[in-house]
């Protein structure tokens, strides 16, 4: 073939189609884009009047007024805005996608200040009305003197027809003609939630009114409505100066915008003009300690239009465990306005997020430790998770994680590791249930051991992070192991022939007693003499058993089964009179009783027995209590 | 102004930027729209040679390959389908949105049977490719004989070029010069990984090929990669009909797409063709027991081309929890593929899934009731939660909702309350934890009676709504009440004046032991002789002390403080010695003792003691035990 050179080319019949029915993926969608496009008409007003440009009395109460009639079908949004020649019309309207927001940034540039709230960008919010309706109605006056208001109409197709118009305010009304199928936005709670969800912070009052309401409606439900109040707060709390907020203010705001009762903890005011323009609010929630779980939320605004909520693109995935509200006009959305473009600056925003929070963190700690540890239970989670997923984010925080221990105080793994270097170093113990294992941390206590709380569901992972992260530290449950500060070192110079006969003895009796040959028996010197006896279980064949359950089709079950050891202590006096009355006939029976009991309080102690462990013990409880009396 | 008509227009310099930059929210979309256009241009060809009007010999090997190349920075995508002749360029590449799948489709629509496998549909797709590219080439031959060769280039902006080509091999090659900030698309493994998301179950092979391998790169390496298979499987299972699938297949296809190593319980494989068009397998996962919780993903395909994960508007919520496909080719899917529009259809078609799914419970719990039990542990959760989410699914299956009772045996709530009536009519007990209430399962066993086992998460809130769907049915936790049946009926001879007296002396040594004036005692004779005391709490007190602890900034703890009962058994022989010796001094001591521990007994029988009280208890025992020897 020849060569040939020419113009791609789109044709409006083919592509008109697919903008008005296929464009936003959502159909509520239209409300905002009309809606914005009226907050722009009134925008750029405010803007001409400031550089003088336009003139607009004082007394000017500019509002978006949505009407619906439902006897009519009809939807209308109101602005009283710049308004439209017939020029402009002609340009902005019968032209798709000649926008005329980006027109009038170009035009007026040199006279804007840089934070300008126009959001129209791509000159198609206006088609999305075809979404809803077959006909659509415009009547506009513009703001320059001696124009003629216009009216345009199309009713599906391409085809419009412009005449005069008789209107005679400033600005424009947009008349929606619904067809059948969007009967569903001529409910006013239906329009209220649409509008309260995505436009619930735009920069200029929005009123809902019922053009046509039925009769019955009293004038006192009227007045309950409010209808002189706007559905939106055009001053968000996120675009306030963080000096100029109060407390009060914050906590409002809060309970306002996610609904939660509670008051948070504390917040973070996100406040960036460079590299890139953003503001938030981010806050940090009381958890909920029954269900012990955390349900961020945080609302992405791009020029406070409500884009989605939890975006992962912008906000790093541990930080949608917190509530709050960021607000990014540099945000590079799609066309529909509610998916990001990929793009390089959202990951610095991400980062930049991420980073703000850690330094809070950590001002906090420094500034207000008690505060910091009071909060401690309520943000260790989202912390640890944060961690867990974001390498820089640990980097940042990793001096300030904190530990309660078991006499109440909170220790960084430092100092915890620093205090217990000459007991035992780079072991930390640390107890996963308080009430479970009680037994061992009193043991611990009267023998001036300290152990940390870990119970939280994070924290079998976080055990694994930090041993990966902190080499050589290694964690230890409390009950997998006997501390040689536990045990009676004076003991040690006495004859260990007899202590072996002594260890074999007991092993035998106790064998016998719980009738089970592999039961592991070891006898110790403990300094807390009234404890008989208690259960170990290494911290290694605890956390296989653990990983075991989760995969229960892995087939090591076997390994690692019986591999508790139950610890007899030879200093309590229990152990002493069993070994000693051994031998003695008439007190075999008493003997097994109390074999059997010692091994059970201890085996309590170690885990929740099961049903038929639980009622022999209450049994053999019941027998022994028979003998007192 | 004068009346006008006129046409709307759409620019293609104003609409072009915004279709390639702007269109899609995901820059790898690029790759499944050239792909698949590849695929429509061998499923056309594929059509007209079934129906006589083209040529094409019967060993062509169909396929699209993706050939990128590091050193030109370029991505080639190759099909041997269709072609273009020059006149079609112009048609449909030079017009955009001018859809030539439609075109097609119109053409042959006579001629085609009803499932066409053609994906496109908006005549968009091409243009993704200036997402990551400013020059993109296409290289065309159509399969009409005697067709010239074509080459089109177009460098950023609306122009492009045409001229001849040499290329000899039927069909078409797309060659994009990635730019800069698009090298990531030149990566192996991240190609590999986008095809295999979007593209795994497209009808035509797809082949990845790097066209300028490494020299270091060893011949075995290259045999590794296995270039000879396609990325994709052409005939997915759930294109099968179902009759012809095996059980190894159906498992197979569960563990590649869904990368689980445990074999699914059950599925059930869709295949509707009226009213709409669906196709897919939905499979019961088998939980992770130590986890408890369920982490569904439900794939959404459209003619196999997959749209997303978890759309919320075809798949009901509940039926999240399970893994699974769905195909269908009728989804009113907006333009960039990835999102559904508000459709009417699209309720339906989630009703239909969700009335499958009830059907396919309701034949195995029929037809394999055996099966259904063991699953139930499984499914359970799954149930409950679709019941309380969708009241049409509760009405489908609220039959066949089962309960494993405290002999192991799973009955429905008819049958356990028809067993049950004369008992305690209308009323069901439970247990919430076996281990914890053992005891009190252990009285029911040995007096006939039954309770149910709902011990997961989800139990507390079903209990609720079962009680509101069936009205009059209460549910009573195994420790809120004692039923009759466990009382010693004969004793109501005895004395009530002596009871009386009995309870008083009690109730007064009760509180005096435990040091506890607001303690309530109760005093019943019990059938089970050798339990001392039971702690009973009221189902009501129950519930509103978890309610409490779930809102903990409601201020009604106090309210519901000590509502715990101390029931002691008058049959049982330590109550009796307590009472006959309580004015003996000598036995003050172990009076005091056996109280203690009757106290603690049925309390460790109730619930968890915390740290302290099991401390005292196991003090406790020491004491005790030292005496027996």
């Amino acid at each position: 073939m020849n060569e040939e050179k020419g113009n791609i080319s789109i044709h409006t019949q083919n592509i008109f189609p697919i903008i008005k029915k296929w464009l936003y993926s959502d159909r509520d969608i239209f409300v905002r884009e009309l809606i914005s496009n009226g907050c722009d008409a009134i925008s750029k007003l405010n803007r001409l009047a400031a550089i003088g440009e336009a003139k607009v009395s004082d007394d000017t109460k500019y509002s978006v007024k949505v009407k619906f009639n439902k006897d009519k079908k009809t939807l209308k949004f109101i602005d009283n805005g710049i308004g439209m020649t017939s020029e402009e019309v002609k340009k902005y309207i019968n032209q798709v996608a000649f926008s005329g927001a980006e027109d009038f940034i170009a035009k007026y540039k040199d006279k804007m200040d840089e934070s300008n709230q126009i959001i129209g960008h791509f000159g198609l919010g206006f088609y999305s009305a075809f979404m809803v309706s077959d006909t659509v109605e415009i009547e506009t006056l513009s703001y320059i003197d001696g124009s003629e208001a216009v009216k345009w109409i199309c009713s599906g197709g391409t085809e419009y027809e412009m005449s005069g118009s008789d209107k005679s305010e400033r600005g424009t009304t947009i008349t929606l003609y619904l067809n059948e199928e969007s009967a569903e936005f001529l409910n006013e709670y239906k329009l209220r939630e649409i509008i309260q969800k995505h436009c619930s912070f735009l920069p200029i009052e929005i009123y809902l009114e019922d053009e046509n309401p039925k009769e019955d409606e009293s004038a006192k439900d009227k007045e309950n409505k409010n209808e002189d109040k706007p559905l939106n707060d055009i001053h968000p709390l996120w675009m306030k100066n963080p000096k100029e907020c109060t407390e009060e203010e914050y906590k409002q705001f809060y309970k306002d915008v996610f609904h939660d009762f509670k008051d948070p903890l504390f917040w973070i005011h996100l406040n960036v003009d460079y590299p890139f323009n953003l503001k938030g609010i981010l806050y940090f929630p009381k958890l909920d300690h029954e269900l012990n779980t955390i349900e961020g939320q945080i609302k992405l605004y791009n020029n406070q239009v409500f884009v989605a909520d939890n975006i992962k693109e912008v906000i790093p995935e541990f930080l949608m465990l917190l509530k709050g509200v960021i607000d990014c006009a540099d945000l590079p959305l799609n066309v529909s306005r509610s998916f990001l473009q990929n793009d390089r600056n959202v990951t610095k925003i991400s980062k930049h997020i991420s980073k703000k929070v850690a330094d809070k963190l950590t001002e906090l700690y420094k500034k207000e430790r008690e505060t910091y540890n009071n909060f401690w239970n309520d943000i260790n989670m989202f912390i640890k998770y944060g961690c867990m997923k974001e390498e820089d984010f640990y980097d940042k925080v990793k001096d300030i994680i904190i530990f309660k221990n078991t006499e109440g105080v909170y220790v960084t793994l430092k100092e915890y590791l620093e205090a217990n270097k000459e007991k035992h170093e780079n072991k930390v113990f640390y107890v996963d249930n308080e009430k479970q294992q009680s037994q061992y941390i009193r043991m611990f206590k009267e023998n001036g051991l300290e152990a940390i709380i870990l119970d939280s569901k994070i924290d079998s992972h976080f055990i694994n992070f930090l041993e990966m992260k902190e080499s050589g530290v290694k964690f230890n449950r409390i009950d997998s192991d006997i501390s040689d500060t536990l045990k009676d070192t004076d003991s040690k110079d006495e004859n260990k022939e007899e202590i072996e006969k002594e260890t074999k003895t007991l092993e035998d009796l106790f064998k016998n007693i719980l009738n089970n040959d592999k039961i592991k028996v070891d006898v110790e010197s403990l300094k807390s003499q009234d404890i008989p006896a208690v259960i170990l279980l290494s911290e290694e064949s605890r956390r296989m058993q653990q990983m075991n359950s989760m995969f229960p089709g892995m087939d090591t079950a076997s390994m690692f089964q019986n591999e508790e050891t139950l610890v007899l202590n030879r200093k309590n006096n229990l152990v002493k009179a069993i070994l000693s009355k051994n031998n003695d006939e008439s007190k075999k029976e008493d003997i097994k009783l109390i074999g059997e009991h010692i091994y059970d309080l201890a085996m309590m102690s170690h885990k929740q027995l099961d049903g038929e462990a639980m009622a022999k013990f209450i049994s053999r409880s019941n027998r022994i209590l028979t003998k007192l009396i």
